[in-house]
């Protein structure tokens, strides 16, 4: 009898690359100071929460503390999710209800309690690359065989050459990202229902349902007048995880959601599914106090201008300096084509001038690394004399 | 191929009888009024959370937004673990360094997390009977063979015919909870001291350590001066699961930890494999701001003296009217032998007059019912001619 399960040994001593690096900056801070570090290894929002929140905040813990700090029934506070199901069919006339949601302690969780509520031993669970590499980790501790989409590294969208060799008889859901984590890509209207009639094609070949898990917590994060189709509107079989991590700049408080379609055949099934596996994995409530934080500041979000700003001036410096890049049209992350073909040598170089990111192979994709620049203006600003130092290595 | 996992599909449906129950409540609240139903189903506590949580937050949000609301490491925020660490120290004299410590999202996520990083298959966990009915999920769920020693029915200490029935050669773990949910009792020192031999005699004979989880979230809720042995101290296989949901009045808002005693064989590989785990199930950082909330309130509770009343008047006022119970020692449960053998029959009848009760056969022994009284003072008095209403239909 080994003493503890190895792959959660495993899982635990090797950890994830990128807070792996968010450890090692943390290490550094304290040596070379906060402010010479620059870190884009995390997703780690340093744009400030809107003041609606800390508002919001104060403002209940005015109000009675047992209702505020209590549990609330395992799928969210009803209130909350009838708030959160009016948002929706606001901007998206949805058609969800507040019995289509189930709230959860972030994009993380709402992931987790998906795939352990649909996977069946020997189900495959597809990803398309470059993808966000925890959606490994999740779909494997889920039971799921884990299967990557080939990049398509023209415009970040979808190779359906690959696709069509991926997905198969035994898949039983495909995860998207939109805005895409680490590419910054947005799928475009023509990749969205390329990609829906190709699932519906193969639900129908296959005889059974290829469920859309659609990881969104980048969602409002798009700088441009670039359309995010709304997924449940495109392909019934479709479950949203959605985060407030990114929206509202609180990513430690871990809140979110799973929307179910009620589009979706058997949808009553498959939610019950849902709150199994939220109650297998010990997730009791969503964070009581934070459901009314969001319930009551729906539509808000921080200041996303700023990270408008900051993509652009790194966009610009960096191609300037001579590096190639992806323009992305949302989320906070930028791509960059690593000089050399090993992008993780590339990223140890950086290290020398305290730069942190992350290479890109554990996203799917070798040779680019991701750069989150959700951090300040002046960070990135006086990040540049480093990268230039860096390309000069290159020259 | 099946639509969904049918294991997760059947939680969800048949749920917990206890968030069933609770439902129940919200629902009958609606019709007949919140104050008219006695609903002692859920661990709910009525008592507000102690004044210095409310004035923690208020000070906090007037800080650092980013600080506030981000992502902390994984384990938890370096200076909230030291602060546990140091209570724990202060409290126990245990050696406890913020190394050992793992911050969750609360005492459910506690246990999955530790009973998924040291299951491998085959495993069995061991609880000792009467037990929350979680446990079983949990166990099950992190892919073990769930056993149950017997409930000692006299004092509901342990039955150790029983425990040297079940703990075998493939029992991983031991699960304690002391004091105890649903009986109120506390594990005497006479108990702790025969229960921590037996473990050693077991690890002896089989040649491999048997882990001990002691669940903890009513440590601190004891009403005289009864002495409640900390685990790390009495058995060096220990993890100690722990939550301020009760001691704090907090239990929405999902914050707690994991203890791995620095004297275990192999702690850092077990510390990795909890570390997996909780990034496995989608654990990404315990909420961040109630992490900081706990580091400054430490040692700090809500008024536990409000239970020891509320235990008094509804001991005394259902053994007048000629309920047997077992006079509780600590948390806030009142285990009540059904007057008639089928527990469940007894709670349907308790319907009838709005008095809400968990029977007992999900805890793992027949015959009895649980009613949490950390509900008000007022509500327990008001009860009262209920409940002789539902005893005259016994006599």
């Amino acid at each position: 009898m080994a003493v503890v399960n190895e792959k959660m040994e495993a899982l635990g001593k090797v950890r994830s690359a990128i807070r792996d690096l968010f450890e090692y900056g943390l290490q550094r801070a304290k040596i070379v100071g906060a402010e010479n570090v620059y870190d884009y290894s995390l997703g780690n929002p340093s744009i400030p929460a809107p003041d609606c929140v800390k508002d919001t905040m104060i403002e209940l813990l005015e109000g009675d503390s047992v209702a505020l700090h209590g549990y609330t029934s395992a799928a969210g506070a009803d209130d909350v999710k009838e708030a959160v199901a009016a948002s929706i069919n606001e901007r998206f006339n949805a058609g969800v209800t507040k019995n289509d949601i189930y709230m959860t302690c972030g994009a993380a969780a709402s992931l987790t309690i998906s795939l352990n509520a649909l996977v069946c031993p020997g189900d495959e669970v597809v990803a398309v690359a470059p993808f966000f590499p925890e959606y490994r980790v999740f779909a494997q501790a889920a039971g799921a065989v884990f299967k990557v989409v080939k990049a398509d590294t023209e415009k970040f969208q979808i190779d359906f050459d690959s696709f069509e060799e991926t997905v198969g008889p035994n898949t039983k859901a495909v995860i998207i990202n939109s805005p895409n984590n680490p590419s910054g890509a947005v799928l475009s209207r023509e990749t969205i229902d390329r990609l829906c009639d190709a699932l519906r094609k193969k639900e129908a070949e296959y005889g059974h349902q290829i469920f859309l898990l659609s990881d969104e917590p980048y969602r409002e994060l798009v700088y441009d007048d670039i359309e995010v189709p709304y997924m449940i509107n495109e392909y019934d079989d479709t479950l949203v995880c959605y985060s407030y991590s990114k929206s509202l700049s609180m990513p430690g408080e871990r809140i979110g959601y799973i929307v179910v379609s009620n589009r979706m055949e058997g949808n009553t099934d498959v939610f019950a599914a849902v709150a199994g596996a939220g109650r297998a994995l010990g997730f009791v409530c969503a964070p009581s106090m934070m459901q009314k934080v969001i319930a009551k500041n729906q539509g808000k979000t921080s200041d996303i201008n700023a990270y408008r700003v900051n993509r652009d001036i790194l966009y610009n410096a960096l191609t300037g300096i001579g590096f190639e890049a992806v323009y992305p049209d949302g989320a906070f992350y930028l791509f960059v084509k690593s000089p050399e073909p090993d992008a993780k040598a590339f990223c140890e170089k950086a290290k020398k001038y305290d730069i942190l990111m992350v290479p890109s192979d554990s996203f799917g994709v070798e040779g680019y690394v991701r750069l989150a620049y959700c951090v300040s203006k002046d960070k990135i600003e006086r990040s540049i004399p480093a990268f230039e130092k860096l390309m000069a290595e290159y020259k």
